[in-house]
């Protein structure tokens, strides 16, 4: 980012992300969701906007969620202040105010049989009511170990966050979840001697934990993951002198939008009411919106071909709400690529479109993979997409005379 | 560059710039200018040779003339020791041998009204004549201020360039051009307290041009700008082993090419004459032959796009002399995109040919923007354009056995 190009004004930026957008033509799936789709309005923009195929991170790499959306955002996903844990990220996706010395986790409630050994790693994906239910029982009983003051949130379904507070604490520890059933949860290792009093407190909770949820039928243990600490990130704000707003649903989006400075504004969790929560705040002092559909990706994680699809004509058949807002600046993409036929993420470079008066109009005719590789962009990093939203909008100035 | 590659051969290169050449498709324009020109020569060339899309700087990024030049001549645009003063490009486009110690400045003739205040920074664009005789007469009464010598020289109509040359002086200052009418010009400021001298001498320098222009009806003032001194760069010579000519008929591409270790030959302004100079030079010890075409910027820059698309034309028209030399290898591009609808300077990359025994025949059916975007090139970097002409006139070892 040319920091020295920056300048205000009020143009306004729409950046919509299908998470795991991208898909790939094999012989068993001769087309893509974005092919198979009707979506005459992001076909259309497509058709009077630039297309190009965006790259998360490199040739042949995969991005998880975290790096994808920092590439999206602009953030090098390969620097290591960038190398956020999933714990930070849930816990602050829920709103909650880390500090900079506290140790977050993710947590898992799941099932362990009789010796132990488990059954389930997501306790059955228990309902949503459940999760803040038993995390309310745990916080009633469980304040503080060690000194080290306990705090636990409900995230979603099966997923909930720890936050650890104190002195000499160390987010060195790694998870105690065995990643398959069938095995005992792992104990929490320090990886370093200065981490051996917070893998005690860990385990003391996992243990306190565990005896209160003796009694329940599904969620009669803990997993701790992802325990880390908030690095010290740059906002966007800073950076790009954007006055983000985020709409996004779910608690790890939210996290990544929270960390890089974003206004997270509550949303329901369908895409008309994310649509219909960026017209509720379009007219405030923001002049970026990051909004972020779900279900993309999920569906492609499950080999969902047509609810992949589905999903695609239902931004479709909402977007009017985002375009009769006439933002200067639109662009539709997703954060990585989640491929039918692999029922997981993949380093495919993922379709995009930028939409606004100084794009330029380029050879592709309609939003699909092989279309976008007909685009005027090409193949071009995913950390590019800030900047040229940002020139899209007039807010950057000429380098040089 | 890699230099262990390089090799001397009588391989001649040309590289024909068009200013400000690339355009975008927008509602309003739904041709460009390179799409709408009748270019038979042109749209030759690019069917027979390969094409794809320059970036001067990065996604976004638009350049001025002087970033988007030093990268065509393959040195980094971002790079600090590449950010060259405006003052020096254009007194080294005079013919000026710049000292190391110089301090450049570049001069605006102005006008102001009774009270101080600029009502046209341009001096209503006086003609040449009029430059050059008002340089001589500052020059005549001012040699010398505070034991800094004086040098004001005409460079093209309402602008002059002027050198200090003498000990203790420093190109911290600020300059004296408000940049907008309804002003009075601003003070020379330093902004160092070294440059506490240079800026008195600047400030003594302008009030004594401005009571010499008193009588002067439009040309009464003087503002200075880019302030600079000659940085130390590596010539193209030492780069690449090339012996290059400039033919270019602007001050301030003639500075860059003179910066870069390029002969500069003098040559009148039109297409005709310029590649009428070209010839007469050919067949003289160069290998390297950068020939700039000013007008398509010029024009970009009006909006105006019948007259950027006639000046694709007469350069069409006029090709014949240049493939008559029957070059090794050409290249056709511009230094960055001035499309008709954003009357500026752009960020879009730049439409791109070469043509040689060697390069390899792509996609490509025409030279517009959009057949560029089917080139087998891409989207690629503007300084490699220097390492590919190389490569196409046989100039470049294998790298590794």
């Amino acid at each position: 980012m040319l920091r020295h190009l920056l300048r205000r004004n009020d143009a306004k930026i729409i950046l919509l992300v299908m998470d795991g957008l991208g898909d790939i033509r094999t012989a068993e799936f001769p087309k893509t969701p974005l092919e198979a789709a009707r979506k005459p309005n992001l076909d259309a923009l497509a058709r009077e906007g630039l297309c190009g195929r965006s790259q998360p991170i490199s040739y042949g790499v995969t991005p998880g969620s975290g790096p994808a959306h920092f590439a999206l955002f602009g953030y090098d996903p390969l620097a290591g202040e960038n190398d956020v844990g999933r714990g930070v990220l849930e816990v602050l996706g829920t709103g909650y105010e880390l500090e900079r010395d506290d140790i977050a986790i993710r947590g898992n409630f799941a099932t362990i049989d009789s010796n132990g050994i488990l059954t389930d790693r997501r306790a059955g994906r228990i309902p949503h009511e459940d999760c803040i239910r038993l995390c309310a029982k745990l916080q009633d009983r469980i304040a503080e170990i060690e000194g080290a003051k306990i705090v636990i949130m409900p995230v979603r379904e099966y997923r909930f966050g720890v936050v650890l507070s104190g002195i000499r604490l160390s987010p060195e520890v790694e998870e105690t979840d065995p990643q398959l059933t069938g095995k005992a949860p792992l104990a929490p290792v320090a990886r370093t001697p200065e981490a051996k009093r917070t893998a005690g407190i860990i385990a003391k909770l996992v243990d306190q934990c565990n005896a209160i949820l003796a009694g329940e039928k599904r969620a009669n243990a803990v997993l701790m993951r992802g325990i880390s600490r908030k690095p010290s990130i740059e906002t966007l704000q800073e950076r790009t002198l954007l006055r983000p707003a985020a709409v996004a649903a779910y608690p790890l989006y939210r996290g990544v939008a929270k960390l890089c400075g974003m206004d997270l504004v509550d949303t329901g969790f369908s895409i008309r009411e994310e649509f219909e929560t960026v017209r509720s705040v379009y007219g405030k002092d923001y002049d970026f919106f990051f909004i972020h559909v779900k279900k993309t990706d999920s569906f492609g994680e499950d080999g969902n071909f047509e609810g992949k699809a589905k999903v695609i004509e239902e931004v479709d058949a909402n977007l009017p709400l985002l375009l009769d807002l006439k933002p200067d600046v639109i662009v539709v993409t997703g954060d990585h690529s989640t491929p039918c036929a692999l029922k997981a993420h993949s380093w495919h470079p993922v379709p995009f479109l930028i939409h606004s008066k100084a794009c330029g109009i380029d050879n592709a005719r309609a939003f699909t993979e092989s279309e976008c590789d007909r685009g005027g962009l090409g193949v071009f990093p995913a950390t590019a997409i800030m900047t040229l939203a940002l020139a899209n909008a007039g807010k950057l100035k000429k380098h040089g005379a």
